[in-house]
């Protein structure tokens, strides 16, 4: 079989060729990003959904002329590799190579960067009203978003001042009923009644039917009232009014990956003026068994076999420790069994936070509130009002998206809600929309707010042990990273981790690292490996757990007793740890200098955590370079 | 006529009344609303337009055991009154007194604390969850939500979350067709649609006709579902669905001010399990005539005549200096006609923020996007990656709604948007939820980001034009105040004012001051009185005017030259320029004192600004004492 893909070095490859042709593209896309992912891992079973929507969409739309935002961008695999990727995508999520998500800097074809949810409609817009203005008549502008991503607030106002714009953008739903894990909510179960009702199974017949049974790519125009009025009238009698409620023109829904109708109906979408939004159904996972049955395991499955699907062990030593979600999701369920207060917030990502597991256990207790921080947080609060400990999972840099619901509905009402930030810190492959890189830094200003981060598991544990406590009455931030502790026996008795002290691992004479969180691990081997390359000099190591409030009694100790002090945190150097130490030095007239190791004043890439923790001077080797550096 | 709103204690007192009864309390209410806010400024057309809702509401459900949330609060003025708040009404909004916006802390009838919109739904539904897990079968939990609040994402969140519930949840509807200004998007022109329906004009009639037109309040139970269906089928065919996709059961509209039918729909949808929305209409200002015509300029109209609805002059002196928002207002059109990149943004505050003087010059260039802060931010980066000039005018505290968008759809796309945040600092009477108080503290953390803050008009005006020049690559915070600048003469020459350089206003030998903003107009006096008081001192005070980049040079001629360094800023205490100045000196090993002069960490409640600024010792006083402290 000719190997057509290799021909497409940019979209405008795709013009000129037949239907047929075109599927093939569509089946050697499909192939490639499986073979690509099996062995360099990423992000699968969105890609796979949209191989189809892809090859339509780069055929039928002038780009990079015309605008495509891909929602969340995981699903842009495709995308990448059929507008000149295709040779660096082995680079995909590695330090250097391409970014997992589409990127305004790696390619023109990427007409906004993307990785947090909903974003695409907004942004869409915006570049839409540009064209208006500046007279660009027939320049289009397309935002692909998942059901998922649907759910969030920002989609919503997006679609609500769309609605009364009259630009030329194309919002395409793509409807698999998943974002990560399985799609929940009012919104996704409209979703599922409008494609489950007996129309939509027969709406392609009917539609082919009406064009007199002949698959020709390119139906005449005339034919499209007459398409789109069957469309409507043959789903059920309410679907499709949500979007039209908001003014949108609404079309489908249509088989994503049935390509001749997908490019027959946007070649009709182009010449409708106006906000319209086609619905398309897929299938996430789609040409991967496997995935098709599991999506939430594929969503992002590592290295698995081309072959049968199945997913290779990552070579786990078993002796290793736990990760930090999964010590989350079984403490959590040891202390909901005691404390019947406790409930469980998550939005969308029971799996990638596990409290999947305290759903199973306690169903009626844990509530996946869909992609939606900030309902999360407020919802939080409410429960938090009635008496309850809301244990609310939010990945640290998704909680930037909550941050006015953190101030105002939580601290400013004094309501006890425990933040459990999971992916805090340098998240690796993911990169810099992903790093939980701020949380210290915004969370310090916030008055009447605990803020927290274990070393280890035993503290984890210990913080959220303390967080639901009677005598706990403040909101309470416990932020932790994403992968691996360091106890592999992780179950310890659960105790009470005083609020706002710290602690000494290991006193010294000259210089001392303050440390918060998992990071300290780090400074506990930079400090050995310092003192043997220079056995005269002794350093000392302090674990402060809490940022906030801060244990001033050993900054007191630590800066009568040494010469000079190295604060050590993986966020931001504004506004973190660094910055609470310096004024606590200014504050008390302590005079020795310090130094700030943290994630730099500037973005971070993508990579693995430990190349990125080596670029920000945080890994072992950069801390005891620093140590000795004096 | 008895005076019966005096007899009304608690709303235990409003339940044996009759209709009639009930309608004079709602007419007392209505006129003491009208008296209080004539000679005691606040909000006054949102709580005229709930008045009957109110009554209504209290009477029919079992507060505070039942809960009420009233979104946003402005509206909660006769809610205070009937809830034993009465007495004290006088005190509304002034130091030490009633807070303008509901507080869990003042009332146990203030089920929850609420100031910024869209909160009501999540917090209601958190609620009415706890609820069902602790068997609280008949408990009620009530969100009163005004259709311009329903346009921010939030309250999307929270429908599509609730949908899916069994909870006791209300969402009452509050439609008036505005929010400050009139309410924009299609959500509006939805509502709209539905209530100009010709069966909107007739419902009334027809269901009391169905009820044999007797206008008992309290109609049998069996007739509920009658009535409901009937509402239903008169509206609009596709009216009610946009709620009912997402599964509540929607019911109106009503008439919002017809008390017997309120009272009589509300008995009745209290024995509905399950979410369910109530549509009612109401007016805005309902009751004073120059209310009702004129509703964004009376929504808080300052004192004014009871008699004739004349909004009294405020004794203004024409000779001082203009608002901000007013020098923001005409510079930006100043600014507009010469560079045709510029458009502005807003959510929902065209009148607040002046941008409705762009809005009457360039109707096509300027756009109000509803309440919708995180839409505001990512249409306008959208707007920016197609080379655009977008100025997104949003209050401060609104703007921790827009964190996430901030820095994902704007700082890391490297976009130069233009955010202009009005009511950046202590805003007066409005306390605790919107001090603009964290704006320089969560700003300072993001990457790429120019943050800058005038100390006057003329620096306003400059800091907009250097952010408009083509030479500025990327996003540009300029943050002021509310209120009036010092400036009477302020249309000075637009001039480039170097990013990243601060002045020096005064040098000066023992303390310098360094500080950020208006603010700085305190520090002048403060460093005058310090002087005249022991002229044995000499001060400097130096205006950075940029927090971030921070002029560095000048901060070492400051710690080169003086003995001891205050800073100075209307922002909180950690992570602003406090810290950016402890960490600067920490980083050069300078060892002077600091004081960092700035908002407490802790929130700071409502009062004037100049009683505030007193209590934070930013006042000149304040001030002049630390300077002398020494």
């Amino acid at each position: 079989m000719e190997n057509l893909l290799d021909k497409i070095h940019t979209p405008q490859d795709l013009k000129s060729l037949s239907m047929d042709e075109l599927g093939l593209v569509a089946s050697q896309l499909r192939e490639y990003i499986i073979n690509m992912v099996s062995s360099h891992p990423g992000h699968l079973g969105a890609s796979l959904g949209t191989v189809e929507l892809t090859v339509a969409l780069h055929h039928v739309f002038n780009t990079p002329y015309d605008r495509i935002i891909w929602d969340v961008g995981h699903q842009a695999y495709g995308h990448k590799i059929i507008t000149g990727r295709k040779d660096l995508f082995a680079t995909n999520r590695t330090y250097g190579g391409l970014s997992g998500f589409p990127s305004m800097a790696e390619s023109e074809y990427d007409a906004f960067g993307t990785g947090h949810s909903s974003t695409s409609i907004s942004a869409a817009l915006g570049m839409a009203v540009a064209s208006v203005l500046k007279g660009e008549k027939n320049r289009q502008h397309i935002a692909v978003i998942g059901d998922g991503a649907m759910t969030g607030g920002l989609a919503f106002e997006g679609l609500n001042n769309a609605g009364v714009s009259r630009s030329n953008l194309l919002v395409v739903l793509n409807d698999n009923g998943m974002s990560i894990d399985t799609s929940r909510g009012a919104l996704s179960r409209y979703f599922t009644r409008m494609t489950a009702s007996r129309s939509y199974n027969h709406f392609k017949d009917s539609v082919w039917d009406m064009m007199g049974g002949d698959r020709r790519p390119y139906y005449p125009q005339r034919f499209i009232s007459k398409i789109s009025g069957a469309i409507k009238s043959l789903i059920s009698p309410q679907a499709g009014n949500l979007f039209e409620a908001l003014n949108f023109r609404y079309f489908g829904p249509i088989d994503g990956h049935d390509l001749p109708t997908l490019v027959a109906v946007l070649q009709d979408l182009r010449t409708i003026q106006g906000p319209k939004l086609l619905h398309v159904v897929t299938t996430k996972g789609k040409g991967l068994k496997e995935a098709e049955a599991a999506p939430t395991l594929y969503h992002a499955p590592g290295r698995f076999d081309v072959k049968t699907g199945k997913i290779l062990p990552a070579g786990i030593d078993l002796s290793l420790a736990p990760k930090y979600q999964d010590v989350f999701g079984k403490t959590i369920i040891e202390l909901a069994r005691r404390n019947p207060r406790i409930v469980g917030i998550t939005p969308a990502m029971p799996t990638g936070c596990s409290l999947s597991m305290m759903m199973k256990k306690m169903p009626e207790r844990v509530f996946d509130v869909g992609i939606a921080e900030q309902h999360a947080v407020t919802f939080s609060a409410g429960l938090a009002a009635e008496g309850f400990v809301p244990f609310c999972n939010i990945y640290s840099s998704f909680a930037q998206r909550a941050y006015d619901q953190i101030i105002h509905d939580v601290a400013l009402q004094k309501l006890p809600v425990v933040f459990c930030l999971d992916r805090a810190g340098l998240v690796g492959e993911d990169g810099a929309t992903h790093h939980g890189a701020f949380d210290l830094a915004f969370l310090r200003p916030v008055p009447g707010i605990i803020v927290s981060a274990p070393m280890n598991e035993r503290e984890l544990r210990n913080l959220m042990y303390t967080a639901q406590s009677p005598e706990n009455k403040l909101p309470f931030v416990i932020r932790y990273p994403r992968g691996r502790g360091v106890v592999p026996r992780w179950k310890t008795p659960l105790e009470i981790q005083p609020v706002g002290k710290g602690t000494c691992l290991k006193e010294g004479r000259d210089t001392a690292v303050v440390s918060i969180g998992h990071i300290g691990n780090n400074a506990l081997k930079a400090v050995v490996s310092a003192e043997k390359t220079k056995p005269e000099k002794s350093f000392g190591l302090y674990n402060m757990i809490y940022l906030k409030p801060i244990d001033e009694d050993l900054l007191h100790e630590i800066f009568k007793r040494y010469k000079r002090v190295v604060t050590l945190e993986d966020g931001i150097v504004t506004g973190g740890l660094g910055s609470a130490v310096c004024e606590f030095a200014a504050r008390h007239r302590y005079t020795q200098p310090i130094v700030r190791l943290a994630l730099p004043d500037r973005f971070v890439a993508h990579g693995s955590v430990a190349d990125l923790q080596k670029e920000c001077g945080i890994d072992v080797e950069g801390i005891a370079k620093t140590l000795l550096d004096d």
